[in-house]
């Protein structure tokens, strides 16, 4: 359905710029050098040539049907043309604001533009939107300072959003970590097409292992809740729904015009669907990390192997606390597997559960207690601290990690401590897709996200 | 008391070895390359030199009594020569594991130093110890490797750990960030110099603006709680507790031996003595960050300034909720106050709390909204979010907000999010000593944090 919205064969900039700063310029120059492999025909009356591309002085004058029209014109130069774009576009993207955000006379132009995208049967994404990023396909209509901000790379996290800013700054951030996307959309004022089609649309689309959303209020929230249980069982949604207070709700309605309901209802409607819930930024892409590139846990009882007590110490209070903590179990490990361990570490460490290999611990050593737990009956999930500030770690810590990864029986969650070589490592995990990340707390947390994307898929086959 | 200690005037390495991994070898590399400006004596019966220095075959051959030995040597060993050394030295850091955490041998070990040290008035930190690094003058016992790992720079927190590992981790992450510290100090098994000598001690330093500790068992508690609350009158103490959970505990008492007793009775006496908790290796330096280089917040009513509105929304959220949040107020922004903020920002900003300065928000767009929260008296504290992503945003951001930072009447708390330009301006922040965080969660546990310290003054104040 959104096929030609994601990998469109040709796009008309209406509003190309020759002005550097000007959103009509960055977007010919985000699809010259993303690698956008499809026609493009910007549009200004000037005509001429801009980034070595032919500027046609009206979009009537582009000599094909376009796939994607990007309108980078205010809003009232954006009505004004509406028409000709939609005759002529499959989807169009007014980028402006200065319309329903704004008031009656912004509601009013939204209401035309609809209107006529609806006669033509073109599609609206926005307006008032900063666009979609498409790393796969290089359809980038955002502008960020490229000095000062990071576009992630291709990955499986498909992020809708209702919030244009929040969705480019949770991207550029974890750009650092090499996490990728599949494809990023803002939603705006979502005049058209809205995040319930979007949400069909990903839960089909193969390159999207995860679907996460940033969103203040549902266009239709029992829409949401009928296409959600559907997509959930094949994969997970990941919702940050803001405005779950009352005074974040006020808020909502200033930022996006949002009406929010109750948020015990959100929460209840969010469990019924198989939703998995998120509360900020960090806790939207670190779910969606863990549930695209891990597997669900089926039971409660974790083992942690590290080479620092006191993070295993600190873990353990974390898996099993109730208060703070994810109220699980530290796996009881069997007789066999710790004789094993023993027989893999040296001999003042920890064989009982956290597995405490010291300071002395080597690859090898990680490798053999891997292979102990992945054998263990008792163990239904594996956290594995990759410290590599000790003398007989190796970068080959990743692939070993890696393989157990890949291979073994039992989920298994990465966590990390450290600075510039650590976050070296873990865009190595990233990249061999191992959900890895950079504190306890936020380890134990994607552990705990696992576990309930078991029960929630086992909780969906009970129902219809 | 610790004075010679964290700034010894002479050290002897006693094991001093000519291999780049030993320890013996490290620890007069460290020395050497950090700064140290004290005399060195390495101690090895080879004699020769090593990285440059003489060495002296035996401890007795040192022509003066030091402040600090640093005994690299094996614990058997240790045990052997520690009368010589206790006879020459204020302070004896013995590295070695195997005494007390392996056994009834290695107890007996630690009785025969404890002994000897005190026949001579000798004080011993740990053994079983990574030791001390104090930034400020050079004294560096810790081994790590130097590719994969990084030593914090000088700076406000004092650090006492039970763990070693989780210590050296903890310090490697945030220098990333640039965080420093001016003391940190590894108890290790602890069998004399305990933490409550040490707290007391950082109490009265002025270098030290807060002191955080890593504790899985306190030596005394009783003393403990004495002598916190009397510091805690002075500067802030965070205290990280594992071992907090029945399960924790048991994996506490095989790492260091430690027996905890029930975690409700260690979070009201925290209470009690002024005591703030944290419950992992993040919140341990974030909190010590707020509270170093920040206000107490003396009310609940939080102004919030962001240029992405949704980051305002979800901040609203956690600034409000009880269950998922920190229970506070989003200030009533005066109607005065408003009026100046909206001649400050453009026409389509949000005046209300969250004050919403859009995308094009400016450096000086920003001077102006804090110059006029500042002059509220319904707001009892800021959060900032310093966002450079967008066009009109500069690095003078940092200079603006440190100076209200400074001169303001309002603590101030800035959030920021973003990849590696985000890193380099959170480093300035740092190098300024204003408090900030990379996520919206961690920026409002600070404010929490800041908060939580007003109250307990307030009670400190009542109680004797």
């Amino acid at each position: 359905m959104f096929d030609k919205l994601i990998s469109p064969d040709s796009i008309a900039v209406v509003g190309a710029s020759s002005h550097p700063n000007k959103i009509g310029y960055v977007v010919l120059e985000n699809l010259k050098n993303n690698g956008y492999g499809g026609r493009i025909y910007p549009v200004n009356p000037k005509g001429g040539q801009i980034l070595g591309f032919k500027v046609y002085p009206s979009i009537n004058d582009v000599p094909e049907e376009v796939d994607l029209s990007v309108i980078t014109l205010p809003a009232e130069v954006t009505v004004k043309i509406f028409e000709d774009v939609a005759k002529k576009s499959k989807f169009i993207i007014p980028i402006a604001g200065g319309f329903g955000e704004t008031g009656k006379e912004g509601k009013e132009r939204e209401r035309k533009i609809l209107e006529i995208a609806k006669k033509y049967n073109a599609r609206i994404i926005g307006p008032n939107t900063v666009g979609i990023y498409i790393p796969s396909t290089g359809v980038n209509t955002a502008l960020v300072v490229p000095e000062r901000s990071r576009f992630p790379g291709d990955g499986d996290i498909a992020f809708i959003t209702q919030s244009g800013a929040l969705g480019l700054l949770t991207m550029d951030s974890v750009s650092m970590y090499d996490v990728g996307f599949s494809s990023f959309i803002n939603l705006g004022n979502r005049v058209d097409v809205n995040e319930n089609e979007l949400l069909q649309y990903f839960g089909e689309d193969e390159k999207s292992k995860v679907i996460i959303m940033y969103i203040e209020s549902f266009a239709n929230g029992r829409e949401f809740m009928r296409v959600a249980k559907n997509v959930s069982r094949k994969k997970p949604i990941v919702v940050l729904k803001a405005g779950r207070t009352k005074r974040g709700g006020k808020a909502a309605s200033l930022h996006t015009g949002a009406l929010g309901g109750s948020d015990a209802v959100a929460d209840g409607a969010f469990k019924q669907c198989g939703v998995i819930r998120a509360y900020d930024e960090i806790e939207l892409v670190d779910y969606a990390r863990a549930l695209a590139y891990g597997k669900p846990i089926e039971g409660d009882r974790i083992a942690v192997v590290t080479s620092a007590g006191g993070v295993g110490v600190v873990t353990t209070d974390y898996i099993e606390s109730e208060v703070r903590g994810i109220g699980m179990k530290m796996a009881e490990l069997s007789d066999e597997i710790k004789r094993r361990i023993r027989d893999e570490v040296v001999p003042f460490a920890s064989v009982e559960n956290p597995v405490d290999m010291t300071a002395q611990a080597s690859d090898d050593d990680y490798d053999g207690v891997l292979a102990a737990l992945n054998d263990d009956p008792n163990v239904d999930a594996i956290l594995v601290y990759a410290l590599f500030q000790t003398p007989l770690i190796s970068e080959k810590l990743v692939n070993i990690i890696t393989k157990w990864h890949r291979e073994g029986d039992k989920p298994i969650v990465v966590g990390t401590i450290g600075s510039e070589f650590a976050l070296r490592m873990m865009r190595k995990f990233e990249d061999n897709k191992v959900p890895v990340y950079p504190s306890i707390e936020r380890s134990v947390k994607a552990l705990r996200v696992l576990r309930y994307r078991a029960k929630l898929l086992e909780y969906l086959e009970g129902v219809e």
